[in-house]
Parts: structure tokens; sequence; C-alpha cells
């Protein structure tokens, strides 16, 4: 099958891969309908992040379950599935607990390389959710965003405690960014201020939800929030960049006993643990147990309550892959959708 | 009258101090029946906090009220109070919610010093909290407890979401960890496992309820929780040193999805973001709000359901201050009360 293959730092490469088949007994193989480049994608595109070439990447997906390991009970051949950017067993006590990115059986996604034709994934039961029938057309990129910056998105809203009559604040104008906004539009937040200084997804987020737009970055991003909240700072406040700006402009744009969601993954962040202390925030994040919100998720597109999918500005073949990830790389996309 | 004034390192001297007055129509004076020096005044005492002395210290306190401006209006002269270690209103949005140590008209008390025979109160309505009526003698150095140490212990269990069905594990065995371990009983944990090598202290936490005492530290210590969780840390983890090791020690412990309730005044710690992001642990902390939980804690103790006062292992006049100090930073007091 044809399938992305990352050689070095900017050169990732559409090539033959070898077709996925059943390892383990609780596996299931799926053609993929639908496969995207994540933000995170970058991190190595950009050489930030090693790479131990040439190998797969890619761990967002939609598709049509073509087989199923002698174990797999409820998934089934020919059903439309979407699953979440790790593997989990979601019958362990972590899972239970909604941390399904932890679950003792943890795979990641990016190592079965999504970016393809074809998929395996390993604890189908565990992993996917089927959608109600097979969806519409028009429904995909909004299912495909349920398999990571949607459901990162929900997540980071949720660990900051968005909600009614609150203030939100989103530092990341990326995909995952905002979607947090319109994940804090469905939990009820009042006011909801977006950071962004490019017109086309000032536009997006006001779409999604936004009630505010700020510019500014670092500490003057930092006082408008104040000014904008009774010099208090924002009840709640999502962090989807990942570097040490965004990151602090996030704690110190939240009020004192108000919650931070990080789902950036951070690279070359150091907390210093004095400014933390007296900050008195609530800091909640890492890599989203997207599959704990997947059935909520797939209920909102299916009703058409949402449209993730607008998040998607850039769809090429999945043989045009490199150009997806320049597109990204240069902001000229905000998220490029593959289809193989 | 007689007051500790902090020379330099290690010289912290009880001398005269001007007497207290009512400065603002909101302030009180109170004559303390007790004070006492808590495991942040050792900071400054080793030399860690710079001193721009001589300067007065202390922030615990309970006494009689003598005096009180001329806006006070529910408290009177004749009360025996209890303070938290912040002044703050108590009416603002912070306040509001919870936080009041971060109250927009917050002071702390220890630049009135509370380690001394009269105090100065700002916003006294906001501050204090009456008990029910003149308390008994033995009950006093309870209701000191809960002017810092029993506050910030039941703040820190409740940051760390200590409940019923949890496992909790406490990294410290200060006054302020050996009442996270009171708290986290008192909240229904169901596993309270004490990290301490001290036996006197582990006693006493037995007493308050622990469950399990572990005796390793770093490394060893994460190790030794997690094989007492099958493997996956606690669900509740109070950290109360303040030092890099027992922050990482705290986050360690923790299982995916757990919280960590830090309370310990961080000194040199330095968090790695990516860390943190995949130890997927709830962080939060920083001064304790002990305002907030004043009246709950004063009617377990007027009520002798709770007997936090144990943690006073050591009772000086307040003219053997710098012997309460040294008994403390030789670890041979777990806490020095001083009778002025």
């Amino acid at each position: 099958m044809r399938g992305v293959l990352m050689h070095a730092p900017g050169d990732f490469r559409v090539e033959e891969r070898e077709d996925p088949k059943i390892l383990r007994p609780t596996d299931a193989v799926i053609r993929l309908s639908a496969t995207c480049v994540c933000g995170s994608d970058l991190w190595p595109y950009r050489g930030v992040e090693p790479i131990d070439g040439p190998s797969p990447i890619g761990h967002e997906y939609v598709g049509i379950v073509e087989e199923v390991g002698s174990e797999v009970t409820t998934i089934r051949p020919g059903q439309f599935v979407v699953g979440g950017f790790s593997a989990s067993d979601n019958t362990c006590e972590i899972c239970r607990a909604g941390y399904q990115t932890s679950c003792v059986q943890r795979e990641w996604m990016n190592a079965m390389g999504a970016q393809a034709e074809r998929l395996r994934v390993p604890l189908a039961d565990g992993t996917l959710v089927a959608t109600p029938g097979m969806p519409d057309a028009d429904l995909i990129p909004s299912l495909l965003a349920a398999s990571d910056v949607l459901g990162t998105g929900w997540f980071a809203a949720t660990a900051a405690e968005a909600g009614l009559g609150k203030t939100v604040a989103v530092v990341g104008d990326g995909a995952v960014g905002l979607l947090a906004v319109l994940a804090a539009k469905q939990l009820g937040a009042e006011r909801i201020i977006a950071m962004s200084r490019h017109e086309p997804r000032q536009k997006l987020a006001r779409e999604f939800g936004a009630t505010d737009i700020v510019t500014e970055r670092g500490d003057e991003g930092v006082a408008r929030i104040k000014e904008l909240t009774g010099g208090l700072g924002a009840h709640s406040v999502v962090e989807a960049v990942g570097t040490q700006e965004s990151m602090l402009q996030a704690i110190r744009s939240t009020r004192p006993g108000g919650h931070v969601g990080y789902v950036g993954v951070a690279h070359g962040v150091k907390l210093d643990g004095e400014e933390l202390f007296f900050s008195r925030v609530h800091l909640h994040g890492g890599p989203a147990p997207v599959r704990q919100y997947l059935p909520q998720l797939i209920d909102l597109i299916w009703n058409r309550q949402i449209d993730p999918g607008k998040v998607f500005d850039l769809v090429l073949p999945l043989e045009q892959a490199a150009e997806a990830y320049r597109a990204m790389d240069d902001r000229r996309a905000v998220k490029a959708l593959l289809t193989p």
C-alpha cells in the first residue's frame, strides 16, 4: 500500500509500505476514508523531535473495518469507525477513570502510521467507536477531527473547567485551539477569548463561538486578558501551542484559583516552582484521552450540532502529503486532510 | 511589647517592639493567647530567604480582641478569634471563589509579626473568625493549628482531591504533612500512606489516620508507592516540603489522571514541561486559603472531633523563641508553640 514515510526533517515521502495485517487477535485492520496532518507531526518535520527514518507517521483516522482478529467482539468488518490517537483497552482502571492515553496496554497510533491507505488498530474493541451507519461524505472531515484535534480541544476545555458563567481564554489558534473554542461554547462558557493575529483563524474562532479576539501575545497578551476580566484574569485558559512563551502566557492569564488546560506537546518548557506556587492556578493537561469523548462527539457530529471539520482548509490526495506538510509548516493551512 | 525580630539567619531575638495600634478603620488589635513557629519561618532562619532586618515575623495566631476600628462590624472586643496567615476582605470575587490568600486586598500577616504579645489584624471582619465562646485551655493548641498548618494540610488534601475510596500519599512529615493525613482521613480517604522515616512522626501519622508508612525517598519512594497501588500510583498525593526532590517524588507517585496538592513553599524547583505533560496529573497548590476552611475546622475542634494540636511537641514562653527555632531547625521538634 501507499503511505507516508519520514526520512529526515523536511523530507517526508509517500512510498510503498507493507500492507498491515492482523498481528494479534485483538487487532483490526481498517481501510482509511481520510487521514490528516497534525500540528504535532510538525515537530519531527521541523527537526525538533528526532527521526529514526524511514519510519511511518500519522495518528488521525476514520475508515471502514476490513478485518478483525479472533478476539474482537464488538467491532465488525464493514463498520465505519473512528478511533483515538492511542490504542487502549478501555477496561483497565486508568481507562475507566477516563485516561485512555495512559491505558496500561496503551500503544501510540503514530507507530502504526495512519497517513496511509490502510491501518492496523490494536485493541480494536477498546480503541474504535463505530458510527450509527455509513456517514454522508460531508460528515467525514468532522468525524476525522474527532480522532484528535476535536477530542484534544474538548479535553483542553474540560481540563480548564470551561463551563457555565465562565470566561475562557484560548492561547493558540491552530486546529486544537480553534476547536477548544468550539468545545468551550458547547460546555456553556459565557465569554470566550481567542488569542490570534491571523484573520482567517479569527473568523473561524468567531464561527466556533469566540466572543472576543485578542491579538497581543506574551506579557501584552496577559495584560489584555486582565483588562478584559476586571484585572483578575480568566477563569479558564486553554494552552494549545506547547512553547515556554505560550505556557507562561496561559498561566499568567489565569486568575488565582482558575484552571489551565494544556495540550500543546511541551517542548523545552521549564516551569518555575515558585511562580507556579504563587499563581494558585490548577494545571492539568497532557495527551488528550480522546477515546473518552468519542461517543459524545460522534453523536454531536452525526446530529449536525457541531461542524469541527471546518478546520480543514486544505484537502489533498495522500500522494501529495509532502505539500500538505509544507502548507502547514508555512502556516498557509490550518489543517490538511488527506484522501487515500 | 515583646516580640521576635529577625536580625540575620540564625539570629532571631525577642526584643521590645512598638505596641500595635489601629491604623485603619477595618483593623483589629488582638492580645495573643498563643503563637508558633512555622516550617516556612525556617527559610529565612536558614538564610534561604533574604532578611531585611531587624524585622518582625510570625503569622499564626489566636487570641482575644482588644480593640477594633470604626468600620469593623462583626468582630467585637472580648471575642476569642482565629485568623488565617493572610488578611483578606472575604467579599471580593477571588475570596468568594475560596482563594482568600489571593484577595484583591490581601496582606501577609508575617509583616505584622505574630510572634509577639499583640497583633494588628487588617480587614478584621474578613480575616478573623470568632469561636463560639472562650475555649478551654486544652483547645488552644488545636485552634492555633487551624491558623495555618491544619488549614494548609486541609487545603493540600482538598487540592489532591482526597476523598471516598481514594488512596492518598503524603510527601513530608512536618506538621503540614501530618495534618494533611488528618484531613485525608476526615475527607473519607480509604488508604493513607505517610512517607516518613522518623519514628515519633510515623506514630503521630498513624494516630491521625495513616494506614501505611513508607520510609523510602526519591525514586525508591516512588517505586514503593507504585508497588502499594498495583503499579499505578496513588490517586491523590500531597506535597508538603517544597524542594525539587519532594515535588518530583509527589508527581511521580501519582497515577495518570490523579491529583497532586502541593503546599510546600517551592524553593529552587524547576518542573520540566514534557515530564509534566506526560505525567497526566492535575497540579494545584500554593499558599493555602485557610480562611475558607476556618469555620468548618473551628467547629470540628470545638466539638473535639479532631485534635490537630498534637503536632505541637514543644511549648515554650515567647521569650525563648530562639530555642524554638533551634529545636525545629534541628528537627528535634515537629512544631513549637510559644506562649506570650
